[in-house]
């Protein structure tokens, strides 16, 4: 199966007919607490497992799509026209065209993250979340968010989970076109949830988590036992969420995360996303736990750490980590 | 089966009568390539898998035993003596019950060690296989190496390779008694063989290996794929120690011991040995690798690395590691 017939099919007939001259659509980043690491179909991204994340409301991305008047499709970034050969041109040409009305029409694309990239939250997951909603108001398709979970994760597996606020699960699905792997938005709230960025490295990684996955899957043995970790992971993290256990979900995603680099660790060349000042900032997130403040951490395909505490911890956080960038993802 | 039956059936008769008034004997460290991570028998340190190791030559433990004119076992360390209930002395005593005359006898033990402890070298290693000897000698029983191996393991797991100078492979065995557990010399003699010690960290780790590989083998769902990794590890190592190919050697040291690192890491709760020196150290051995230089690393249960390469290297080794201490375990 190919993206262009899941398009097909998902849109059954409505037509990519421009229905005005530009829409707009924003979506929030997310940080998954339950990580998505594996794909069972490399061009579909659809994963191995299911994994559960948190939004982060305002810190997303905006998009805004046009027809451009030029021969290829123009795309800027944060204001800046992006030249076509880098990497988010090129992935977002690439998903453009499985909703292109004809092969001669070029698209403008203007993205613009209110995320802070440097902050090591991923901008990708909000950018085509954002981007399968703007093609939706262009076009004028009208899907729920469902579908456009299902268009948005053709761009990038993590950005079926950013569709929603709140506490997301993306069920991984087993249909073959992947119908069923889409990303639906728990009853919880926590409004005293926050997450934490501490920015310990701005500098892009040097193996992006396509392809750390893709390795991790086809050379560690200990893949094999990953889709089980995961599922006994979520349930505990479901039970912790269901429960408001701050101690349990923290310590659930800590494992988790470190889990998943694990998988990287024992592949084949090894994979080490840790800098030094990673381990400083776990060894002082734990620290700090033995100290009695309730902080955790998450770690993604990369050298930032994230922080995991609630509102009344705040000021003890800031204590410990006074560079750190705090998101409320349930306060508007 | 308890360690004690397992004398029993190891001296075969031969009785625990002093034939002299002391008795010395020489055990030199040794370092794992390919790891030993996991207990099938906790009593009398029986491994899940095999391992293979480098012995140290004059680095190691000398250890000298005669009959001491007290109520209870004396212990010295580097010329200074122990507190009866530090870890070096209750293991030692709890491994000379196995060989006591009588109850009322009691040891004077003398250890000192070449090996620097405080470069990660692990001295218990040497320190049990010397001890082993040096009973040998005391009580006159003329046991061969394999025997000495396995009541060297008794005290600690792998002791039982520091009975041999060279390469040394510890067959796991599957005997109940252990028996069969013992460790060999391997022909292959390597020597432009070299190990660096780099100390980044002197102080003793917090969670020591015995509680380390209990939490893994518990814990670590990841552990399952362990054994198989080590067979194909250790299969590919021994060729490349059969071919000379310090290369292959190197990349597979470095993988085994990132994966049981990787084992570490998804154990609950997470165990993490690396400090941010750690990370840096690996990180610039990375680093020289690129730059052409043949070296490469492996690490235990604790933050310290070992440097892995060939003679002909070491003068650029030192240029990006000065502080590296040096072992030639083929020169004497």
């Amino acid at each position: 199966m190919t993206p262009r017939q899941v398009v097909e099919r998902l849109l059954a007939g409505r037509p990519c007919t421009p229905r005005g001259t530009a829409a707009a659509a924003y979506a929030p980043a997310n940080i998954a607490l339950i990580k998505y690491w594996g794909k069972r179909d490399e061009a579909l991204n659809l994963p191995v497992t299911n994994s559960l994340s948190v939004s982060l409301g305002p810190l997303g991305s905006h998009v805004e799509l046009a027809r451009a008047d030029a021969s290829a499709d123009r795309v800027w970034l944060n204001g800046g026209e992006l030249a076509p050969d880098t990497s988010f041109a090129r992935r977002a040409s690439a998903w453009l065209d499985l909703v292109r009305p004809a092969p001669d029409f070029a698209f403008a694309l203007h993205a613009r993250n209110t995320v802070p990239t440097a902050a090591g939250f991923a901008s990708s997951a909000s950018g085509f979340a954002a981007l399968a909603k703007a093609a939706d108001a262009f076009f004028g398709w009208r899907l729920c968010t469902r579908q456009l979970s299902i268009l948005a994760r053709l761009g990038s597996g993590s950005a079926a989970r950013s569709l929603e606020d709140g506490f997301v699960q993306w069920q991984a699905g087993t249909a073959e076109d992947g119908m069923d792997s889409f990303a639906v938005r728990l009853e919880e709230e926590w409004p005293a949830f926050r997450v934490g960025a501490l920015v310990l490295c701005a500098t892009e990684k040097p193996i992006g988590s396509r392809d750390g996955m893709r390795r991790s899957v086809e050379t560690c043995g200990f893949y094999r036992e990953w889709p089980g970790r995961v599922e006994m992971d979520l349930t505990a993290l479901r039970a912790a969420l269901f429960r408001r256990d701050m101690a349990v979900l923290g310590t659930v995603a800590e494992g988790n995360a470190l889990a998943m680099h694990a998988l990287m660790l024992a592949a084949r060349p090894p994979l080490v996303y840790a800098l030094p000042e990673t381990v400083a900032a776990i060894r002082r997130v734990w620290a700090a736990r033995e100290a009695g403040i309730g902080v955790w951490f998450t770690m993604d395909a990369g050298p930032n750490v994230k922080l995991l505490f609630l509102a009344e911890e705040e000021e003890r956080v800031r204590g410990v980590f006074p560079d750190v960038d705090v998101v409320a993802p349930f306060v508007r």
